[in-house]
């Protein structure tokens, strides 16, 4: 293990997906929090906005422009997409940038703007990115100077499909993603219809067949797909629970494929992979398993329909869906073992 | 409305169908609870089971063979599988018998012992019973002496598909039904995975491919299916709230048709229903604005991939999915208002 | 009963307090709801800000100009303080006014403007108010136009408080009580502490000492208190979960007081009390046996310390703690059943 | 920090507690975990019971009698009162005992039959056992072969209380615990009671005025109170949350005492204290702070009535309130850095 330190700023330190990388970092060897950035809460301490963070030795948070960036190693980014792409333009390129945001994500300017109702201001930025799936993008990781690291729902769902549609295991014109996700991933900024009374006891889908993860599920898929233009139904729903992500994958085998092959296909994937688990036959993956880790749980089913099966994926949205794998992506990006702050095992219950 | 009243018993009144239909007894102008079978609770009055009931004039429990049937007109039975058959059959016959138990809705009584793993003592009494799905069975529900009520997941997927089906709107050989419900459907025995701590923050799929409520649902599709023999992938998910169901149903429109065809077909069959509605373009349907009631809303969307749609229906699992659609065949077989009983809007928050 | 119909206007009718007042009122047999008032959503369906209304018939939300109050018998007002005093203050005089803000609750306008932090612009209607807690205060309720709903704290406490005051039972020096409530208490608008992440899996106590309640409380305590000048320890939380409130009252038994004393005062002072309920020995009233009804549960308790008692009050916030109290005082307004529109019983589980 | 490696078994492996240290000991540098006892579950991997631990190597889970406890250094004891005291008197001399149970809290073996209803087989025991309340009890703990870690409502509310007695700074007559805890103090055994549906979307109290911590807390109180038999009003309520325990003390200053005197005797208690804060004034400690850490929360405010202060005291139960404490202790008693395996920020939301 290395023993340098890289100093590192959190960019939108107030915010669920910048708290939870402080938490984490907390425990890593190599990491000295220098900056916290909060626009809205300069001058205050992080426990006046997380008091769960106040046991942490981190500094106040500031203006963005009360950073010396010479004296910086490492930023990460947590704000909302739109207002990560400028300020992350005008960072020094010492800098290295992991961003939580969606602004890099998309390869093509122009589904970015379809998209997220907005231009693409930065579109020169995009030769230093790297798409930070860990598992599946590790060297263009280390090559980077930005690493946009996928949405929550893209992580889980490529967790999954990828290696079944590079093995061409499953048929791709009948992709169903059928997806549940905690109260978190809707951010920490108030609104109605994130209110405890308004998503407690009760399940409700949003954002049918527009969701904005779907072009970026789309872009990955089709990088491995072999030359078809894959297009996928992908339907997400609200859960009453602060943390997790579990996609049901609802899919067809190929032509002559089994179970048996997906399975394989998955395994072979993962096998040596810290963070991933293919679940024993019969051990069903739910996200109070892995609730506050890296971890991301894999299961297939049998459907009752002839050829079709069932590939279950589960994730903690806000950290292998986010502050957790920018962290791993992180450690490969200045060349440190993968694991490291990362050790944490799920809180059950 | 008749000035009639119907003496009626609850067998199983120490369980959550059993309590619910107490709960939408209790404004019934013509419901009168004369006995309370609860075997381990005999002696005790009802709110020492249920607090919330202890304001309802209702006699205390008792155990089965205190019933002096020759004074009862009618029996809702909430006990589980197995254990309700073997009541029933003693009855006298002269009373009508809602039951909300599985033992009598599916009519192949091989197909029962497949699913269910016991024998089923009672095939005799098969031609007295009309499967209850209210909307869709008037008029052998009027006929019966037993009304088997559907299954929650079943009376949730029949409202959405049975007008899809019958009127040829969709594939019938990709119907994916990827099922969300709440945690009373495992009833109120003791369990450790339905405890708080193991399904609260959590999320969890079950029974994938095998739950017993597939069979109840193929069986009534096919009966409107002209030949076809369906089966159907149906993916349960246990989500931690109390009360709540709905079903997301991932379907392919057959040749030539449209989405339009589809909102069509259901809202023409649910027009004129007081329980249903197919909501309008845009509002999206959820747990929350039904919970407590009888409703069921079913809405349209379409999915990205061509010639796909995503049909929601959501229902109160103990309501429209139990003790309500009860209440409603009570009242269909007794020749009264559909609505007595039902009139209570949905408690939100 | 009554064949007479009241044709009422709800203010704020996208509110929880008015949406649960509609709710109830769905089932009144003499409540014609002839106005919504919800000044952003004007020109939308009430479905639109409440999906569980959608199956009522109600007219669509308007402006508060566009009412013609002289076809209109009564005004719920769910408005916030400040707001709602102001728009009371120009209802025409014919028009009973049912409150369910804060602005009439306390008596003396430097207490308002106290704890309130605004002035009472209206202090000339207050020979018009009652105090609307309906089991203490039915005549005044009677003859009042305007009645001032009581806060829900101050409901749930002076349930279980005025009785054994009145009785001498309690001492007035060590009134602790410890209040816990539901999160729907701090109403639909969004802010972040009462967003489902922050208060989801936790429990916090809040406005420690000084929340507006308080003031309420001792003014009606005080007034049956016999000279004293009572000031109580109220201390709330804040539960997660959507409705319940529950009190804890720590009391100290007065000079040769036994509890039995004390369950006396409670018992003969709600005998007759269709929505109060002191319960028996042994059994302990918690929220979950209120929720959605208008009642209210009290229980007493040996403390260990000699001379201590505990008494436990509990409501549902949105019902007894706000719209069923307000139609419970309206059906006394207007010399009606007092049961009319609130006979539902709780919704368990 | 020391080299050595502390061979570890947990007794109880499938419970909570057990789980937990689990989750805990696997970030400690010096703990070799060789035995899982849980006697149903006897052969299956640990991951079978406790999907979130499957990440971490560890071995099966066997029956007790398959342990070689001649090569264990340490027993950790999650088993429940009465069955814990059968096992750890069987356990040779030379292993050391971190009792999670409460088989040997109490000292006096009467009061134990009392609360606990069934005799103390092992009292000869007691002269081995330190009271396991960390900071208050260091040197005994090291010093001990068995260390009974308190029970989780002690620990809370000790953690407030002692400094407070033992500078006499409040009345001994008149303390108030309003104690508030989620739903895994009950443990993970099937009971009708700590089911989803019985304890979601409510709040209730329960075993008032003779809950078995109310004895621990009083032993404790008196060996500080300088002669005063103190007894304590404790006050449990069950809330809709997994973890997390928070106490509202409801104190009265000594003569002459003030709200700074007893911010300053916690604020000296702890101020080198790894794990526990006394919050600035005006922040208010909530669980949702403390949740999955070994951190202790403190805040003090004044109440309405004059000299009356409220003390709130926050952990999570299953970690500072038992296994984590646990794991503090071993850490004591091992000799070792006290935060070992303890350096977890909470997890929020």
């Amino acid at each position: 293990m290395s023993a340098k330190t890289i100093r590192t700023v959190i960019i939108g330190a107030s915010g669920y997906t910048g708290g939870d990388f402080l938490r984490l970092a907390h425990t890593h060897p190599n990491i000295k929090i220098t900056g916290l950035i909060a626009n809205t809460h300069a001058g205050k301490p992080v426990g006046d906005v997380f008091p769960h963070l106040m046991f942490a030795d981190l500094p106040d948070m500031v203006k963005a422009d009360e950073i010396n960036w010479q004296s910086v190693d490492a930023a990460i980014c947590g704000l909302p997409h739109g207002t990560a792409q400028d300020i992350i333009a005008r960072l020094p390129a010492h800098v290295k940038i992991i961003d939580m945001s969606a602004d890099f994500r998309l390869r093509d300017v122009q589904t970015y703007t379809d998209w997220y109702g907005r231009s693409h201001d930065h579109p020169d930025l995009y030769q230093e990115v790297a798409y930070g799936l860990s598992e599946h993008n590790r060297e263009a990781i280390k090559q980077a100077r930005i690493v946009a690291c996928p949405g929550c729902y893209p992580t889980a769902v490529l967790m999954a499909l990828l290696p079944l549609v590079q093995s061409s295991t499953i048929e791709t014109d009948n992709i169903i993603l059928d997806a549940k996700s905690g109260v978190s991933g809707a951010g920490r900024a108030p609104k109605q219809n994130t209110l405890f009374c308004e998503t407690g006891e009760g399940l409700s889908p949003y954002a049918i067949g527009n969701h904005r993860h779907t072009p970026e599920i789309e872009q990955e898929v089709n990088k491995v797909a072999k030359g078809t233009d894959i297009q996928v139904n992908f339907t997400p729903h609200l859960v009453p629970m602060s943390r997790g992500e579990l996609i049901t994958c609802h899919l067809t085998l190929a032509n002559g494929k089994t179970i048996d092959d997906a399975r394989a296909a998955l395994t072979t994937a993962y096998q040596e992979e810290p963070f991933v688990r293919v679940v024993a036959e019969g051990m069903v993956p739910g996200t109070q398993h892995v609730r506050g880790s890296n971890h991301c749980l894999i299961g297939l089913f049998k459907a009752r329909p002839k050829n079709q099966i069932i590939v279950i994926s589960t994730i903690d949205n806000l950290v292998k869906g986010s502050a957790g794998q920018a962290l791993q992506n992180f450690n490969i990006a200045f060349g440190m073992k993968e694991t490291l702050g990362l050790e944490q095992l799920p809180l059950f219950p």
